[in-house]
């Protein structure tokens, strides 16, 4: 079995792409367009016309492999025409409702999301993006422990509003932090462990430790919330020892503390599962988490949304109990509609399967054979169609490589048309779940050019 | 001339409607969706199946007269064919990119805006909606301003993230407080003044005073931004006293805090003008704010957007510096190429005149003679299509009127086809901008109906 999908996906005709669009898009860009997380003067963005699966095109026609998934949301690839069709129709019928009103596609969505989720799940509360589905999780374990801190990670990125900024691990939070009640802890990443571990389970026992401790010293009663995205992404992709989360649901059953998983961008088939959480190699145990955020793959981002699936209790809380936050674009029916035909869709081709199978038969072994080639590859971590290079100056002190490293290896991939994800001293490699074994060997072939071509410059 | 507009709308068929979609949408949304702002068991959702222009129907195919643009948000009206077909086509070439990537339709869409705020705007920086607009118009305040207090007012909404609930004035700020630098000043409101006034002017002097006065207090050096709603939506429909947005002008240079005027629910031709600040009434000294949060009207909410104008100075702080925020679908294609049709529908179609039209040969006129007739009517105020029937038990002391007289209302409005908008103890009259006359004599006979009705009951 090398393909395990039905698929339906076509590319379109670049019949009319023009090139003075690209130079009109690129003057506008620059002219008018305010950029995330970027000085703006600095910038030279890639231009894209479209898309179609795993490839990428700009007005010049020329495609690239999308290994990055744009920002690790193109799960289902670009323009998947089910979900280009459900958009379509749900645009001409009804585009938006209040969120007070009822919607069919609202309620069709929410039921799938639930039975991906499973028996431990009841509701969703829908939100525009992964940061207000963290902002709305924290606020249903506030409201309902009657508790206020949230303990999240060091390594991890939960988006940039007041509360998901502060609970935010990475520099992004450091110019940015206006919300009390957050802490962080180190979370357990054998490689570059904070633990002074050798195995995985020690690291894993000793991560639980350090996190048990925090609460105690802390104050169990003051302890709302811990947020953890169920696999880190941004971070580095390093899937949790065996053993972690049931640590963690046992500390937050002792303590009553709500476990909130992040899935905003591990969920919805990047590891190869609907819920990274739901894994039998992240949770051997079979551990549930309280809320689950999710955004990204829900809908493979062609529409803006997100959310929280809630537990029966943490629902049942506000059922005679106002719940005081909202948002204007609560259950929109466009994104909705595109929820709907994007999970089925994904049901019916075997699309989370396919990244399963990807991660183990192909992008797995693939770069491992590629770190046995490049001593810069320090290590290789990942599953499904989520991968980590983590790259180092030196195999035995892990130094990580420079910037201007990462930079070359960007030019060249690009050069090589494959549109890389770049975060820190790593090449994460995180095509769209449709990818095939053929697009993977494109790839993997690029990937040896380029590190061959920046070890030698 | 009873219509400025040259309308594009006509409504679809009604003939796939199915009261068992109906049935199904009611029974799914109990069971699985989670509600903003409600306790969630007491619930009674309307279930929505389509709508055009100013109206909307249920899968019975009744249809209701929507003098609540839904949550104030649909400015072109249901289902604008111009904007649904830009929808399609966008969808069709490509539904999302990353953020840091160039498309062609962003750049339009930030042209179009930046051109309708004017000489005092250089760039746009997109969100998903309202509340990250906020978010990040604060961000930018506090970054460049290097201070880190922001004052709003207590009769304001902006939304429901760790800062712009902190920002909030109403109740919903208060069970979310987990926000740090945040203040709130009363603003001018004669109706209901804070401040003892008689007059218009009085009103403005002493609530620009207050302001100051507040500013010198906690210390000018510590506060980065002044967040306003140039039209307070939510809280009540006023349009500030004339002079009021030259005095806060004037104080926020004077000790370099960034105004920020929240146009999310009053932009984009709910005043009747582009943005409310431009208005002669609102601003007759044509005084430009520093930043401008919009969302909402931008597109009608076809597609979920929001974002921030920036002055030059402002953005060009960012040339060097990385501005430390951002989000997965900052300038979402899909949401993009809706921003463009509908901005061009709404001036080919001149349905921001029409706004302004019927707000002062209709509306307003018609209003006040409903005040005229029913002693309930405490007040009568608003602009373009942005009105608010402010409700009491005796004129003379302005005691608002209890919640069950605004249930019963809202009953009647509904029994006579037409859906409210309900907020306190105000009915809100805030239809699309391309209402007609003859719809505004429509609503206007239902509210006279209604108010009869439980005037007498
Ligand atoms: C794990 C995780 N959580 C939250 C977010 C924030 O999502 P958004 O950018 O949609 O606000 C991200 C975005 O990358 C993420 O990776
Ligand atoms: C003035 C104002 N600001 C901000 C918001 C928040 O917008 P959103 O609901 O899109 O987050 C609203 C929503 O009603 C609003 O009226």
């Amino acid at each position: 079995m090398t393909d395990t999908m039905n698929r339906s996906t076509t590319a379109p005709a670049h019949s009319e792409l023009d090139p003075a669009d690209g130079a009109r898009a690129y003057e506008l860009d620059r002219q008018y367009v305010f950029h995330s997380w970027s000085a703006q003067a600095t910038l030279d963005p890639f231009v894209i016309a479209g898309g179609s699966g795993s490839e990428v095109w700009g007005y010049d026609g020329v495609r690239y492999l999308d290994i990055s998934s744009q920002l690790v949301n193109t799960n289902i690839g670009h323009s998947h025409p089910k979900v280009v069709a459900a958009i379509q129709k749900q645009a001409a019928e009804l585009a938006t409702v209040a969120p007070a009103h009822a919607n069919l596609a609202r309620g069709e969505a929410a039921k799938r999301i639930v039975e991906k989720a499973g028996p431990g799940f009841a509701k969703v509360f829908f939100t525009n993006g992964g940061a207000d589905a963290i902002e709305n999780a924290i606020r249903m374990a506030r409201l309902t422990t009657r508790k206020h801190k949230v303990i999240s990670t060091f390594r991890s990125y939960h988006g940039n509003t007041g509360a998901s900024i502060a609970a935010t691990g990475d520099w992004r939070r450091m110019p940015n932090e206006y919300a009390w009640g957050h802490l962080r802890v180190f979370g357990p990443f054998l490689y570059r462990s904070e633990f002074h571990s050798t195995t995985e389970a020690e690291e894993c026992e000793r991560a639980l430790q350090h996190l048990e401790r925090t609460i105690q010293a802390e104050g169990p009663d003051t302890i709302a919330a811990l947020v953890l995205e169920s696999v880190p992404g941004t971070a580095g992709i390093f899937a949790p020892p065996a053993g972690y989360l049931a640590g963690v649901r046992a500390i937050a059953d002792k303590y009553n503390i709500v476990w909130i998983a992040d899935e905003v961008m591990a969920g919805f088939g990047r590891t190869g599962e609907w819920f990274a959480w739901q894994g039998q190699g992240v949770n051997p145990e079979g551990v549930v988490p309280d809320l689950i955020a999710f955004a990204k793959g829900v809908n493979s981002g062609y529409v803006p949304v997100g959310g929280v699936v809630i537990s029966p209790k943490i629902a049942a809380a506000f059922d005679e109990r106002v719940f005081p936050g909202g948002l204007t674009y609560s259950g929109h029916p466009l994104a909705m509609a595109s929820i709907v035909a994007s999970i089925d869709a994904m049901e019916d081709e075997g699309i989370v399967a396919n990244a399963k199978m990807i991660g183990e038969q192909h992008l797995g072994p693939g770069l491992r054979a590629l770190a046995e080639k490049h001593a810069m590859i320090g290590d290789v971590r990942g599953l499904g169609v989520f991968w980590a290079l983590d790259l180092v100056t030196d195999r035995a002190t892990r130094e990580p490589v420079a910037a201007s490293v990462i930079g070359a290896l960007k030019k060249e991939l690009m050069a090589r048309h494959v549109l890389p994800f770049a975060a820190e001293n790593r090449i994460h490699v995180v095509p769209p779940c449709v990818v095939t074994p053929a697009e993977v060997e494109r790839a993997l072939v690029a990937l040896d050019e380029a590190f061959t071509a920046v070890t030698q410059g």
